[in-house]
């Protein structure tokens, strides 16, 4: 399969990367690719630049949104979420027409302070704004809740934990379980929360995803939900 | 321990049914005794009335928010969250002043249309709303991300799960860890999220819950952090 990752950040690498390893075609979208490339400091988590990732990746290319979303056969949205909507204008409406989205995007909103808050909240989510914006795209909102380095390696925690899938598509949502089941994600941990308007509860769960980080003191949890 | 419970709904009768049995002395509070013990139809979900379940636990008394709270050691909210602070200020922060306040009531707003959302909700919570009003409190957001079933009798859910705990005062978190650890909670299964600002996380969890009430078909189940 043809995979377009939109966005350079650890995640789209951490998906890209797993992608390719699955024996996948994949091509990383950004803006500018002159512009990614030329960035030779670490981002602002630490992390290396993208020119150095793509060096370790040599199976993946870098193109425009453009470019990547033209080629891609499905697509998935690792942008930042307060620039999803206009990453994928920028990827433009008739290369995604027909597609799978798959959205691991949250509309994180630092403009309040810390720790970030959602814009949209509550009554919307991103997974409607960008069905919304994109009718003839089948958006999948997925892996949202959880670190990367766990969306692609679930075995990372212990025992068993979730991943909610929500969406209008119910084939959308097969295909994108099959891949979560290439990802090492078992049948029981999948849950489908039902249309794309659950989207506002799996992104509703960054905020007390953030405040576990600080209170369990790393990254490697997930929500389970027990008895379900 | 003489508690103040708060609100005559199914979490309030629950609690306080709980509290009774465990040997607690126990008066529920509501804005008009006697308009409570009035209504003989069932509630909107169908439950018993009030009067039918105060006849079959004869050591719990009836009283209104201000007798019940000058009244208690301990208050709990189990009012309906859109009304808890004008419930708590009927109470009277002269008599709530000092005391431990286990806040398990959710801000659920019907305004908005099906499923409920929230208000406050995202930069607020209604555990900061009534710390805030009521500065002399101990506020202690708890158990409300959760079936009341649950609440009290943990063993309903298979395997490991969790209860969430917020606030600003350590005395008394460690006062509601130890009720908690009397309704069956295991010490492991307690997760301290900090002050109570956190309580923006456990009640944005509600949006997701109540699409999981609908996903799995049943309220027997609770959030579980893996790997915490």
């Amino acid at each position: 399969m043809r995979y377009a990752v939109l966005g350079t950040g650890v995640v789209g690498q951490t998906i890209a990367a797993k992608l390719a390893s699955l024996g996948h075609e994949v091509v990383v979208g950004t803006r500018d690719p002159q512009s990614t490339l030329a960035r030779t400091e670490p981002d602002g988590y630490g992390n290396p630049p993208f020119s150095q990732w793509l060096e370790a990746h040599e199976q993946v290319h870098l193109e425009t949104f453009t470019e990547a979303a033209a080629w891609g056969e499905a697509v998935v949205n690792t942008t930042a979420g307060a620039g999803s909507v206009q990453a994928l204008e920028s990827a433009g409406s008739a290369n995604l027409a027909g597609k799978v989205l798959i959205d691991i995007a949250n509309p994180l909103d630092f403009s309040q302070g810390m720790p970030p808050s959602l814009n949209p909240v509550n009554t919307d989510s991103l997974g409607e704004q960008i069905q919304r914006t994109f009718p003839d795209v089948k958006v999948v909102k997925a892996l949202n809740t959880m670190n990367c380095q766990i969306m692609v390696d679930p075995s990372r925690v212990p025992g068993e934990h979730t991943v909610f899938v929500s969406g209008n598509d119910t084939d959308a949502k097969k295909q994108v379980a099959e891949l979560l089941a290439s990802f090492g994600w078992s049948e029981s941990s999948v849950i489908d929360l039902g249309d794309i308007t659950t989207a506002r509860g799996t992104e509703m769960l960054l905020p007390i995803w953030l405040r576990l980080w600080g209170a369990v003191g790393h990254a490697d949890f997930n929500f389970h939900i027990a008895g379900a």
